[in-house]
């Protein structure tokens, strides 16, 4: 019979197919013993799984890219160790053969070990480490019995969970699931963003799933609206092809503005500029007719090596960016890394107990000025080719901005006594992701050139709110009075002085927010490539003078309920 | 021959005395054994050097009271656990019993064992235990080599060391150690704020002192200016005496203001509210006519037990809290934890990779309504035996206080139906510690009945600067345009609807900002009561009229140096 139930709409688009029920993992594995002669069957059973694990772990961080891979590629990376550790492989051995235990309870046996040794450690951090053991061990686990590779999740599927990981995506999307409902999550995670990059329908916060599905039941699921039908009857089936077909259409009327300008119904040219991270996004970028990158991030060069990449390697890439987007402009930010991501790059920092308000950003740079002064010069260097600008993350005071500037102006003059050129100009932008450089802009904003607003940090502190912290709920939203004010603030202040202002958070590339950013007086998005036509067609139906004259009672909303009437009221659809 | 140099002055006081020299512990020993009938002797050395350990640690944790037992004793809860672990007490019985190894060589051993397991973890937090492993060694050497309970410091003697812990000030003045100077260190950090309470004279990064004295040198040092002097002159022992009496007479002098109001040259009252932890320090506040306690911390209540205090117990103490204040208002903050503290109260929460953005005050509170109902209703309760206002810490959206204003109605009204006596008004504050709080202000002033700046966590977000980090160098500090401008708006928007708003952070107890917070309108300061007179004193010469009217001129400052230059300008001597 059919039965309809609602979780959150996270990712758009429309599935039909059938359900695919993975339960929460547990592992109660009772003694279990196997006869003398089938040990080094066993062995090789574990050894197989185990090294298929590697595989598929060492295939899913290759399928990530950009931001992506930076943050859920740690936790493949902690993973990958625990899974290499000698104890671990050793212990399993030795259970196995000397005690003719199954393989599963030898794995059991073995993340009890270990996790006793963590849990011991009565240190909440350590034993937090347990839920990584119990990840890994549970992809061995299922590794074991899945003999001959059978995929875990099959083409036609909706996956129904508890939770999924960022990580497995686009290995579920590869496979051939057509969309996954979870009863736990927010639309604002990571998932969810990696979700809708990968144009894969996704429902959280669909709390009754795991209790009403069961494994092949036909389910009909809209990304759009967070319904999920199960047996749907001739009506769901109806709207489903016409979602379906909307759909489509939607994609093709989009590809259709590839080479329209961004330009708002009452004539105002809105200037959207491409995050990039890899020579396919600057390729995407110049193809879909971006005004130029607006945020390339340089960490990518330094994470997941061994040395320093020295200023030759620098330059080339910075160089070869330039060329490829053929005369348009390249915002590159210097390095933006922190002491939970510096080791990974050869920077032996020290542990920080809240690594968000640590030495990250220009701050290590600073602390490094060698490191910083290569980067640097890697980046005048590469204006020769193009236009550079030199965009600096985290900065906080203006003795910063003061400082990073002096330090250019220095090396500039070096590298053309060494004989290279260097642009004439080479502007210097501030990220504003800290709340006190929004709030002390007027003081240092004749020292830069641009501005680039970084609202998925900015959101962070201003709401002291950990955006990956799930125990903190819906508390970390750009839905805020807080962040409207200071936007406001920003983007008036370098308008009222001819600066130049962009938002590269996250909500320059969601349609949600165009509006409301239009109507604070912002005229330049930095935004992923592949939201880039969806917001230009965004931007094709603002009325924009309609929206500035709204600005008013946007900005007397209270509250998040104040935000969400005022966003119903003047968005287009 | 006569030498000064500089540090900065982190605590004030005058101090003569010998040097004592601490240079940074290193472990390099080499191989050694102890003849076979010299073992027992060796064991009992160092299971009488831990159980000295021990007990110096629990005396210490003892004389820690208040914020700092907050802090501090975290260390030395992990510190106690590493020295009662069984496999490091075994393990250096079996080397000193099996090898024959000096107490001194098989510590090493043991903690290189330990160490090793530590840095083998790969990972950047595992690594930085080894630094506690490496303090709670050298206290254990420390004790092996003085047999006899020789004290660590001399009375008389200067202390010239690398850094110091918090911790350890206390013990130092109890020893009779006349001042500290260390070659590193930052006058904000907790080491410096508890000097000032103890009024141990304090000098920080006088980076040559390692370099440049000897145990046992003659030094004259003035926690003042921050400058030391190696054998003294007949003029520096003059102006050491000089100081010594300056500051005699300015204690007689604070102490004839224990009556006096805090009215300014101009005869504005200023309100000086007492923040208090202790029964003593509610006997003190109360001695030295403070308006009210501003700010009672609860989270002492809940700390350090292996149970929650139930609603009985909570009433008690509150209750007696509003007696010992005999009809002055007591502002009562409810719990103020965070996962990083939380498990000590026996709430088990998950680890947050940025607890200081995580689930911490109100947020905790909401999360865990039991607990908060429980403390709601004991509050409530206590306003029937004097004036009480609830003060609600890390509020940043409407909705939480809207929220809370709820339940404490929903608890009154259940209160009274039981037959409890409530006071009929029981005003409900926030702290503004969250920027996004301060921000959003106009959206809820109506919601709430007061306000309390609380400066230390605001500068942390604001700055996106953790306050307990070093490697940060000065990045932390109140002297930035942004909170100036944030703290004026809150101030003014406050005082034009008419709410009381104090300021709760350190700057509100530290004399350098009198002028600088009355310049910004403020009238209620909240301090610790050691410094009320001090306060007290320096308000007594401000000329109000005067110093707002240089509140443009501060407005316009672009950094530190500005700020700075200002203070210079307009504060009173």
């Amino acid at each position: 019979m059919r039965q309809a139930f609602q979780g959150h709409g996270a990712s758009r688009g429309s599935a039909l197919g059938r359900a695919r029920v993975r339960l929460p993992a547990t592992l109660d594995v009772l003694e279990e013993h196997i006869p003398a002669d089938a040990v080094d069957a066993e062995l090789d059973r574990v050894h197989d799984a185990i090294s298929r694990v590697r595989t598929e772990m060492h295939a899913l961080r290759g399928r990530l890219h950009g931001a992506l891979a930076h943050e859920v590629g740690e936790f493949l990376d902690l993973h990958a160790l625990l899974l290499d550790d000698p104890e671990l492989l050793q212990g399993l051995d030795d259970l196995i053969r000397q005690n003719a235990y199954s393989a599963d309870y030898a794995l059991k046996l073995q993340r009890d070990r270990i996790a006793a040794v963590f849990e011991a450690m009565d240190d909440a951090y350590f034993r937090s480490r347990v839920e990584d053991i119990d990840q890994v061990i549970g992809r061995v686990r299922a590794a074991l019995h899945s003999h001959d590779g059978e995929p875990r999740g099959r083409a036609g599927d909706i996956l129904v969970c508890e939770t999924i990981a960022p990580a497995e995506l686009a290995q579920l999307q590869s496979e051939g699931v057509l969309a996954v409902v979870t009863t736990q999550g927010s639309p604002l995670s990571h998932t969810a963003i990696l979700a809708r990059s990968l144009h894969l329908p996704l429902i959280v916060s669909a709390s009754l799933a795991l209790q009403k599905l069961n494994d092949g039941d036909v389910l009909c699921v809209d990304g759009g609206s967070g319904t999920v039908v199960l047996e749907p009857d001739a009506d769901d089936l109806r709207e489903h092809r016409e979602r379906v077909r909307d759909h489509a259409r939607e994609r093709r009327q989009l590809n259709r503005l590839r080479r329209e300008p961004s330009r708002t119904l009452d004539g105002v040219d809105i200037r959207l500029w491409a995050n990039a991270e890899s020579r396919e996004d600057v390729a995407e970028a110049h193809a879909l007719g971006a005004a130029g990158v607006g945020l390339y991030r340089t960490e990518f060069l330094f994470l997941q090596r061994s040395e320093l990449p020295d200023e030759e390697e620098q330059f080339r890439a910075y160089r070869d960016l330039v060329l490829g987007m053929t005369g348009r402009t390249v915002t590159i930010r210097t390095l933006d890394l922190g002491a939970d991501k510096a080791d990974r790059a050869g920077l032996a920092l020290r542990h920080e107990p809240n690594p968000a308000l640590g030495l990250r950003g220009v701050r290590l740079s600073l602390a490094n000025s060698h490191l910083f002064d290569v980067q640097l010069r890697a980046l005048l260097r590469a204006s020769d080719y193009g236009p550079v600008r030199i965009l600096v993350p985290m900065i906080t005071t203006r003795e910063e901005i003061v400082g990073v500037r002096a330090r250019i102006d220095r090396l500039a003059a070096q590298l053309r006594s060494e004989g290279h050129q260097i642009a004439d100009e080479v502007p210097l932008g501030a990220m504003i992701e800290v709340p006190a450089a929004a709030l002390a802009l007027p003081g240092y904003i004749d020292d830069i050139d641009f501005l680039s607003i970084g609202t998925n940090d900015l959101v962070q502190y201003l709401l002291a709110a950990d955006r990956n912290n799930d125990a903190l709920g819906d508390l970390y939203t750009p839905l805020h009075p807080a962040l409207l004010r200071m936007l406001r603030g920003v983007i008036r202040r370098a308008n009222a002085r001819g600066k130049q202002v962009a938002v590269c958070g996250e909500i320059a590339g969601d349609t949600r927010f165009t509006a409301l950013l239009l109507a604070l007086g912002l005229s330049e998005f930095s935004l992923h490539p592949g939201l880039l036509l969806e917001v230009r067609h965004t931007v094709r139906h603002c009325d924009l003078a309609r929206l500035r004259a709204a600005a008013p009672s946007l900005m007397r909303a209270r509250d998040r309920a104040d935000i969400l009437d005022w966003l119903r009221t003047n968005t287009v659809a």
